[in-house]
């Protein structure tokens, strides 16, 4: 069964609509190997995060979608397809709902249990909902993190300043580019040598050493000319983080990324070799495990003692701080995390990441696009650049496609404008739009997207669930609900949207109001728990919402 | 702010639309005295299930519908409206989401934390979902269970048949005229004088004694006759159960309906009066819980012993089975739910407690629609005998109301001539349709209606979630989404809809959509877990469930 899955491209429509077309090529292009992570097991990213339950289920919905009329929805049970219902034309044409358990069951022991009997699936966020549209998005994330940084700290830009960070692995390894495309210059230390070399090759590292010396000086110049810089550096963090505070070398900022929150598989220990490391891991894991501990102390320390002395310092979701504090480091938690101190205040306006993709296959239909992007909101520098940059550095993977974050009023903005090219013939084919499920109105999850909210509501999960609902009830293509992305099952609660610009006046409306109500819902979420700019935001935009009328 | 609510009657709109109106006045009625149990504090039934989160809120979303136009979506979090945004026709007028929390947060300690700091609001079933209409709906729930009872093992009657129970509480109450609606001799045990008093007052129960003897003569001479009759008995459970085992007096069908839920408050043990009972509740739970367990498991062994000697026993929800194991009844699972043991067959034909209310508050229009059921479906005679009975025994509570029964096919039949009768100026106003959480293809809650699934899938959410995103791509007037309901925080997710029958021919299409696809799901969700009667349903109704093709 493992057959290689690959959307088809061009103006030849195989189902009856572009709506459906759109949900059947982008369910493939989920599965496309070179978009997903192990498709012959039908596993887009993110752990087992799938596309459908299993090759029958993947046929099936396939077989549907190519029948479906334009006022008929497919139902998909944990991606399985398990009904066809007669709807309208305002409806979606599928609903999907993955990964959903009663909680007091949601647990990885009894999903594992129900997983193994063929029952459910887990759809990570944009695996299992068909809008993964391979790295660029994390690329894209860590970039935008970067610049709230600098905005917050430092005028804007990364100019002249020095990042330190570790982990250049399948996520991590976005870390140097999205520094120096912010201007800076990032020391990003690694253990494993293949990795440096593969971001070499991809053009996202600038260059390596495995000496300090070496890459402190490299770091010093490039800083002091305000060149943009990223240099790998083969080494242990629990090595060079409090060597470097000996040395009184103290970064501006400072995060990591080396997989902590699993201690065994993803995080290596100092005071042994590389290889030494690989074989430990397996001959005597308590061994190990003790090592670990022990290096995540000095990591964590070192990092604490840079703060102390200036140093602007985030946890990026890697669930270090707990690591840390659990084996002794109790201030550890004195390390913000990154939602709360970077992504809120964009999540406040609206802010996350819009992505589309080129139905018709062609690059071309993204370049136009793009240079849409630069023709609306051109103004903003940032984004300017971001697009000119992911031109220049990003791949493609499947369908060509592009993300970069619009806020409220700019998403609908956009999604207008696209349908306008395609109607208007601009483009070759229409274009499908979505997003992810970390976004500002689409999640609940306390130790990631909702940590620390303003008036304590991390938990509450009324809203992915109305973000969903209005989203059906706006005119997506189609929606979905998922449990346990991101930050595993029992965590989290959110929802997916797409919808297709195909140039039609009926899509214009459906466009209009999905990318309004959509966005506008996490600006009310956000609002609602009292954040200052998200107030000004729904006053600005015109977002009704009753209990702030006077 | 202990204002009395009362929805308008009348053909008067207020709003501008009788689908806005249907939400307002449903929205008050549920909040009306004689509906609600605490209208104060804004609680309408089961624990502290509510309609809006705090006076401001319900005022504010009165005003807000008021206003509300035929192309917006008023949004409601746990009872407060927080946002007003454009849709259009076909998409509901309010979307609800209540009590849901991310799963690792889902105790009633948190949730309650988070009550208190006015964050979130518990809805249970239809309290937050504007659809109660009062103590009707466990009557007719109720009569239905005894029916399946009936129609499993005694021909479709419980004629000459004794039943034994215990509570005439709340909603055990209803007990008494359930079984002699279904023709059948009831002994009820309660040790409290004053619920049989207020049973015998309102006509649910026949007469009383309090002498045991009494009761046996009295039941054996109903049965000889074939006569309904249902007889109080004021006793302790613990103590009757036993004697009539030790006489050797086994009755047909045994279930129990005391609190047991909750032993403390719920439960009233043996060996002590009632007086007694409630002074040691008060001075010494410890003393008083132990004198509870030692009760329960001499009631539970009884019923174990009956179960043997042939009685069809069953328990109805009260958790009393996980009590007396607890204290050492090893087999008192062997006493099946009710769940699947008798609702699991009806839920697979789709059918579930369908209901709704006359907005033009004319008693008139509820018997019109009840001659419509007899028109329609006066075949099945159960029915027609629950229509004539309801009429003599139910007093109205709020607007005038109607429940039963119906399946798939014969709710979207109904839904369609209720609104050809507005159509044609039968009824005074329009009719509102809804129905209980409690329904077929609307709940995931493995300790009540997806307990012991034939392929294990209990705990699953994505039903109700797929229910409630599908009521709203089909047209439904309000949709909502609940946790907690039933069966407390953290074990149930579930899903209701309320569509308005307004006599238009959009109405109607929305009628038959909603009303065809959202008891449709429960039946899908029972064929897909296996059942041979939900995939004969689902083929006799031409429901198109892919995987199921040939
Ligand atoms: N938004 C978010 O919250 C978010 C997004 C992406 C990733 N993450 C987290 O970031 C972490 C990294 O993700 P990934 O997919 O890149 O993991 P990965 O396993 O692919 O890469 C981790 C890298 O760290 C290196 N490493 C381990 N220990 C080291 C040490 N002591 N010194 C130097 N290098 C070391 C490993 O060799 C490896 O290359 C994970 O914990 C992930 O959960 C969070
Ligand atoms: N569908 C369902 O699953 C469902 C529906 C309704 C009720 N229930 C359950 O049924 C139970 C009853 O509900 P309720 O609202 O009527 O409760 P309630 O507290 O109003 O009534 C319980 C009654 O039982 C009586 N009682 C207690 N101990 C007794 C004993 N040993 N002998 C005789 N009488 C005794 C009490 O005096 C009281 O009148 C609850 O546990 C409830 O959760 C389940």
């Amino acid at each position: 069964m493992a057959e290689v899955i690959r959307a088809p491209r061009g103006t030849t429509l195989t189902c009856k609509s572009w709506l459906t077309e759109a949900a059947m090529r982008m369910l493939m292009n989920n599965l496309d190997p070179e978009v997903a992570r192990d498709p012959a097991n039908l596993i887009v990213y993110g752990g087992k995060g799938k596309a459908a339950r299993n090759w029958e289920s993947f046929y099936k919905i396939v077989e549907v979608l190519k029948e479906l009329e334009d006022d008929e929805t497919l139902i998909v049970q944990s991606g399985k397809p398990v009904a066809v219902w007669k709807t309208h034309e305002w409806a979606p044409r599928v609903l999907i709902a993955n990964s959903n358990l009663v909680p007091k069951w949601a647990t990885w022991e009894y999903f594992n249990e129900l997983e193994a009997r063929g029952l459910i699936m887990y759809g990570q966020m944009t695996a299992g909902s068909w809008i993964y549209i391979g790295t660029q998005g994390i690329l894209q994330g860590t970039y935008e993190t970067f610049y709230a940084v600098a905005k917050k700290y430092f005028g804007g830009t990364l100019k002249g300043k020095l990042v330190l960070t570790a982990g250049l692995g399948e996520m991590g390894g976005a870390q140097p580019l999205a520094v120096t495309m912010n201007d800076g210059v990032v020391i990003a230390v690694e253990v494993d040598k293949r990795m440096i070399d593969r971001r070499l090759n991809t053009g996202y590292l600038d260059t390596w050493t495995d000496s300090l010396d070496e890459a402190i000086r490299m770091a010093k110049e490039a800083m002091k000319e305000g060149k943009p810089l990223s240099i790998g550096l083969l080494a242990n963090a629990a090595d060079v983080h409090p060597e470097l505070v000996r040395r009184g070398i103290i970064p501006d900022v400072v995060t990591d990324q080396t997989a902590a929150h699993d201690p065994l598989n993803g995080y290596v220990p100092a005071g042994i070799s590389f290889d030494e490391a690989l074989k430990l891991r397996k001959e005597n894991p308590q061994k190990y495990l003790e090592m670990v501990y022990d290096s995540v102390v000095k990591h964590v320390s070192a990092i604490l003692e840079m703060k102390k002395q200036g140093a602007k310092v985030f946890e990026y979701g890697n669930n270090i701080r707990r690591l840390a504090q659990d084996h002794g480091v109790k201030d550890a938690f004195d390390i913000p995390g990154y939602m709360p101190e970077y992504i809120r205040d964009l999540f406040c306006e609206g802010k996350g990441p819009f992505r589309w993709a080129a139905l018709s296959g062609n690059p071309e239909d993204i370049y136009k696009t793009d240079q849409k992007v630069i023709e609306l909101f051109g103004e903003d520098e940032h984004l300017r650049k971001w697009i000119e940059m992911a031109q220049k550095k990003v791949k493609w993977q499947g369908l060509p496609a592009r993300i970069c974050w619009l806020g409220q009023g700019q998403r609908a903005e956009m999604g207008l404008a696209m349908n306008e090219m395609v109607k208007k013939g601009e483009l070759e084919a229409p274009i499908v739009i979505g997003r992810d499920h970390h976004d500002t109105g689409s999640v609940a999850s306390p130790y990631r997207e909702t940590e620390a909210m303003k008036d304590g509501s991390d938990a509450i999960a009324d809203w992915p669930i109305l973000n969903a609902m209005l989203n059906v009830a706006s005119g997506a293509t189609w929606v979905s609900f998922h449990h346990g992305g991101g930050v595993g099952i029992g965590y989290s609660l959110h929802a997916g949207v797409v919808i297709v610009a195909d140039g039609t006046d009926l899509s214009k409306k459906k466009l209009e109001r999905v990318l309004t109500n959509d966005v506008g819902m996490g600006v009310v979420r956000h609002a609602d728990a009292g954040y200052e700019i998200a107030i000004n935001t729904a006053k600005k935009h015109g977002i009704r919402m009753p209990m702030l009328d006077k």
